[in-house]
């Protein structure tokens, strides 16, 4: 199906969403300003990134199903779906709200920070509560008479937590304000990016349309993580590799990860593969905001032929990923499309 | 049963539900120093407190059954429904954090607020999270069996929705920085203060014990609601009350609602009976970081009998609610001690 119809078919739940949050909070007799000032919060935090991780739920399913168009599921199915992908996203939207606060970023997604918006301030921080907030109001207006009700909770809850544990090591072990390379490790860097993104991006929208379909049995469960979750993984990996050496005009940004300190997959593979002398100019380079030390940085990347390794790493990678589905165990009803269709949509992307 | 020993037999409980967590995370593969992290934000920021909303849980279990004495509760049961009082002070915890953060407060039970502890600053939002995250991880864990499980789940995620929509009336109603009287209202006094403090302090102790009990029916919860939430707002209106007319001595703090332009009862009663001249007064000198402003608007408060309005208010109101606990319905096995007990508490406290 048409990936930019998907999204308009997607996108036109979400106002719907809004009008459902604001009746609750209405019937609770909440004054018109606060009523306000949580419809703006969700409008101006919620729909506006590429919302592949929503859509991937509603795909997952059509997939599952057997379907190929939105229009072949029945409407009342497709608003309950739909949902849980906008459900991934007011997690997401909670996540980034915070996200830019503790790493004091100016701008998301073209437009300034929530928290940097006349008069929210640090109010945006219980915004970000709020918007977590809802979706649980929403799976229980929508999925509290289904079987697997309990399921949806815990499988939000377990996926929360996990990201939570990701975003803790990752800001205690890259401060943006103080270089320490010796924390880092590509132990640390697997952790963190599993944590912080393979679950809720990968893992969570499939493991949400499985359960929908009635396949959250054990068996399926684990296949389903046990290729997700190295998939994210790989994406992450990837989105470390451009950030360094994709070109600006295929990337739609200059990345800023050695100036940033981040813990990042280029990073941790040249401190796993340098010699003392190298080491010594990572020490006084990385993580500080001056191009000339980024450049210093990046000639030793060059140097330790870093994108060599990533590439050999991606086709490591893919390879043995591509035998896994082909042993995929359809029996029960889960569908190797469900992964083959993640991997091409992130196979050799340049942005 | 002796309030200490109640204290110290709930306290008790604690170190195992931080042991519980961290082998949980350990489990996962976590690196030490964020598994450290994790313990240190649970225990520097959930046991420090009072304890009346988690012991309330026990306390009124104890009514709800008919037993006088946590000895008689047996071990199992007593680790599951003290359990549940924790999970209050760990929510309790997370919106503490949070608060203390948007309010730029200093100290928090004697201690820096967490988010002034060295090295921690604005990860406290993330750790705010994890605190909450913590809840359904115990939760799972203990309750996933009970037919009543996603009872409770929804129950705390109402309760804590509700709480974020109080805090956000308050955030928006009463800014520190920036004084407009004209947003204060009596009525939205009320709100914010069932909101934030009502329904998780007063009626979610009471219903995680009912729902344990199996007494979650529709009627007797409602009974409890429509009992314990004017029981919430009156203990606000107190509180209130004593910020601005308790002793310094006996509250064991010096009020500072009127420096901080909070929208407290007493401001609100106020705006409500005064004439213009009043009320240019009011709007000169509340909510400035002054003692000569805030003396003009206690002797206005005074002028106007505010205290006096206070005391007749209490009185009608705790005539009314015996009234009414009278006419509890105990036929299905809710108890009007739980009622009393609190307001035994409560009533006429000067701290």
């Amino acid at each position: 199906m048409d990936k930019n119809l998907a999204k308009e078919k997607f996108l036109q739940e979400f106002p719907d969403l809004v009008d459902e949050l604001e009746q609750l909070v209405r019937s609770y007799g909440m004054p018109e300003d606060a009523i306000d000032w949580f419809k703006k919060s969700l409008n101006y935090n919620t729909p506006g990134g590429k919302l592949n991780r929503g859509i991937s739920v509603v795909d997952t399913y059509l997939i599952l199903k057997g379907l190929n168009h939105y229009d072949e599921i029945p409407p009342l199915e497709f608003k309950k779906i739909s949902l849980l992908g906008w459900c991934i996203e007011l997690l997401q939207a909670y996540f980034l709200v915070a996200d830019d606060m503790m790493d004091k970023s100016i701008t998301r997604r073209g437009q300034p920070c929530w928290y940097k918006v006349e008069n929210v301030g640090d109010i945006a921080i219980n915004d970000s509560f709020m918007l977590e907030g809802a979706i649980y109001m929403l799976l229980k207006n929508h999925f509290k008479k289904d079987s697997y009700y309990s399921d949806l909770l815990d499988l939000f809850h377990e996926i929360t937590f996990k990201t939570e544990l990701g975003q803790l090591l990752d800001l205690i072990t890259a401060p943006e304000d103080h270089v320490d390379l010796s924390k880092f490790s590509l132990q640390k860097h697997s952790f963190i990016v599993i944590y912080k993104t393979a679950y809720y991006s990968f893992f969570l929208p499939v493991a949400l349309a499985m359960i929908v379909c009635g396949l959250n049995n054990e068996k399926d469960m684990k296949q389903a993580h046990d290729l997700l979750i190295p998939l994210g993984e790989y994406f992450q990996i990837q989105d470390d590799y451009l950030d360094c050496f994709g070109k600006p005009e295929d990337i739609g940004k200059i990345g800023t990860d050695i100036q940033d300190n981040k813990c990042s997959w280029v990073v941790n593979t040249a401190l796993k593969i340098c010699n003392n002398e190298q080491r010594s100019i990572l020490d006084k380079n990385y993580g500080i905001k001056s191009n000339e030390n980024e450049k210093i940085v990046k000639d030793l990347f060059n140097e330790l032929k870093i994108d060599q390794i990533y590439l050999n790493y991606e086709q490591d990678f893919v390879t043995d990923l591509k035998l896994k589905i082909d042993k995929i165990d359809e029996s029960r009803g889960f569908k190797k499309q469900v992964i083959t269709s993640f991997l091409n949509k992130i196979y050799k992307r340049q942005k």
